[in-house]
């Protein structure tokens, strides 16, 4: 699992410095509690529950599976317009449980509301009138299995107990272990960026790709921000950029029944308003957003099961985005171009193979084809100084950029995917032995 | 590789007897001659010429990639209306090659169609003037290297000169030897069926699925018939059947430049005249066809790279054949699901998930699933006799079929693949070490 993440740290927004995700700290308007509700055997946390004490505004995006979990149908069915609590179990998928997977959830969200007033009246806070539909869930593992409701239920007074209103560092990590089937990494990010003159955060932590018993690949992103932006913004955000992130990363091409990126505006900072993502004062935002989700995307790529390569594949200069992507997603999910790489093997042949199968029209006299910055193919033709041992020293590498110019228009898009290597098929057929 | 192919040689037409490839034999109208180029390094068959003296009545459907091998664009731009010669080398893909492969193409034809008319003379046949468009190709190997025109073309003389106007099971064995690359098995499939009184053959080889650097898994796949039938019905015969058979199966998702399935008729019984597929006349050659096809597709997975078990995937009761075909398809394609059949697991997690992102709608309250008999999920519940230890046991098998009713139709689809081993991933990754 070596693959050195180094090179995610760094941050592409201007105006952001260098930060690593040690830096997570205070995000003033969340709580963050952690516990076991020993839904494993190993007494690890795995029950997380983030409070907003004044609520959150907060936007969503979901699997595009046509069954979904019982608590995306919870989600999908609250349309109120903050959110004050988003607890996440793992363990259990709330898949496949039907009717007691769901009560279970409207249980769990009419307890939490009820314990979260008493608990705003306790703290003399202003108390506010929380109702369950203001609660949402995400639910990572088993799928088809009883949802084990007892022993969440059981926790929620704990979960309530251990709320503090200040964070750090720690206890970010906390959640971003509690969040965790089988990946063997925590995922982390953050940004730090301006709207107006007013200094914003951008945190997040995310988990996926790791699977356990009936293995689910789930994906589970949740990114929060002190910035005052309503829920239309925050959606329009969220749809543009998880495109380019999330949504252009493959480990093994399957898709769950529960995957949910979410974020949420705790209105803390008092920043101008914003009413349109044209805006120019959302620009650095929209970049430092961006920024979090690519490097918690590639984080759950490079902890994609039996990962020994980082693959960042470029198709460029294509008619439009769309042929861009499906070349790139052609090649990203190609068993042959993964099992090449794993090898070392500088394995052009499949790449070609994988660009003509992907659909859109090919002039081959224009295809280019490079390996970092090594000539493969040009104009359609193996590179004159083409030289195998040059290249099959480069794929020794850890990251390996495979560049493909399609050259017929000015479109490109960029998906980032692994190896598939001895260990994948190990971890999902042999776990039996 | 063990996967006992004994319950692919039934025959399901009805008035054909039960046989075996042991049975090939004669078949009017054809000579096959095969040797050795040199193409290996081991002097294996790697040359194979189909001779057809009086010309053959054909169709074709070649590979849907957007980069096309040079034979596929030579076969294509040839329109005449007869063929005289397929010659298929292996080793090579002549893909990627581009004037260099397509020119040494020409000039083979050329010099066969040449020497043929010679051949034809010699043998005080009714000399036809054949010309080079009457001469098609099959390649099949690595791609991106310079095409092997001088050994390829040294070895026509010889060839012609192995013409032999009777054929016997023997040289049916050789041609399929002769046209396999990394396959560890030849594929031969035969019918006999009637059009009206008269009495017909039907033989098939192929070879697929086997790669070798830089890998392609090219399916070749070539069906001789004694019948006459025109170039319209056979096309629309092969098109109809093609769509069950070889365009049903998946090995690991990737296409290569090459795949091309042709059926020759070598016009030698003088069965009726057919003019439409939907003449009853047709019907129990078409189910033969249909047999030949895909007998020859499951011979094609069963020898699928590192392939330990043999999965039928049936999608039943849909809207539509389209939806159907998705569903299987994202099954079949699932790494996720062919890992875990691997690791004999019987694991519905995953094929719950693979239905739930096929695309199409799903009422959930309708699915239902089997292991062979074994009932897991009905009408959308885990079904209350489920026994994992039961499920387990099936598992075992060599021979695994899903079978998934969705219960929203009444349009099925089958598709055939195999399980995902850690032998594939040696193969494709590790061969150079």
């Amino acid at each position: 699992m070596g693959i050195n993440l180094s090179n995610f740290i760094s941050s592409k927004s201007k105006n952001a410095r260098m930060m690593d995700f040690q830096d997570l700290d205070h995000l003033d308007g969340l709580s963050i509690s952690v516990v076991s509700a020993n839904l494993y055997k190993d007494n690890r946390d795995d029950l997380s529950m983030f409070y907003f004490r004044d609520g959150a505004n907060y936007a969503s995006v979901y699997t595009q599976s046509k069954i979904l979990s019982e608590n995306i149908k919870w989600n999908l069915n609250q349309k109120n317009k903050k959110i004050f609590s988003l607890l996440v179990n793992t363990r259990n998928a709330n898949a496949f449980t039907g009717k007691q997977g769901y009560e279970s959830l409207k249980k769990l969200a009419h307890l939490i509301s009820k314990k979260l007033n008493e608990k705003q009246i306790e703290d003399e806070n202003t108390p506010k009138k929380i109702t369950p539909k203001e609660i949402i869930f995400g639910c990572t593992g088993t799928i088809g299995e009883f949802y084990p409701y007892e022993k969440i239920v059981d926790q929620i007074p704990n979960l309530i107990n251990k709320i503090r209103y200040t964070q750090n560092k720690f206890i970010w990590m906390k959640a971003a272990l509690g969040i965790m089937t089988t990946d063997t990494k925590p995922k982390l990010a953050m940004e730090e960026c301006k709207i107006g003159n007013e200094k914003i955060k951008i945190y997040g932590i995310a988990k996926g790709s790791g699977m356990i018993h009936p293995n689910m690949a789930t994906t589970l992103a949740y990114i929060f921000t002190d910035a005052s932006l309503s829920n239309d913004i925050l959606n329009r955000l969220l749809k543009k950029n998880i495109t380019t992130t999330f949504n252009a990363i493959s480990c093994d091409g399957d898709t769950s029944t529960n995957d949910m990126a979410t974020i949420f505006a705790t209105n803390k900072i008092k920043n101008s308003p914003i009413k349109s993502i044209n805006d120019k004062k959302i620009r650095n935002f929209d970049n430092a957003l961006n920024n979090v989700l690519l490097n918690l995307a590639k984080r759950v790529v490079s902890d994609g099961e039996g990962a020994s390569k980082f693959i960042t594949i470029k198709v460029e200069k294509c008619k439009n985005e769309i042929d861009a992507k499906k070349i790139a997603f052609s090649i990203a999910s190609s068993t042959l171009v993964k099992t090449a790489i794993a090898g070392e093997d500088p394995n052009w042949g499949r790449i070609v193979m994988a660009i003509g199968k992907a659909g859109p029209k090919i002039n081959l006299k224009k295809l280019s084809i490079k390996f970092g910055n090594i000539k493969i193919v040009q104009d359609g033709k193996l590179h004159q100084a083409y030289d195998e041992k040059l290249v099959a020293n480069y794929m020794k590498n850890e990251n390996i950029d495979l560049n493909i110019d399609i050259t017929t228009g000015n479109k490109n898009f960029t998906v980032y995917t692994m190896d598939l290597t001895n260990k994948y098929i190990e971890i999902n057929s042999d776990y039996r032995s």
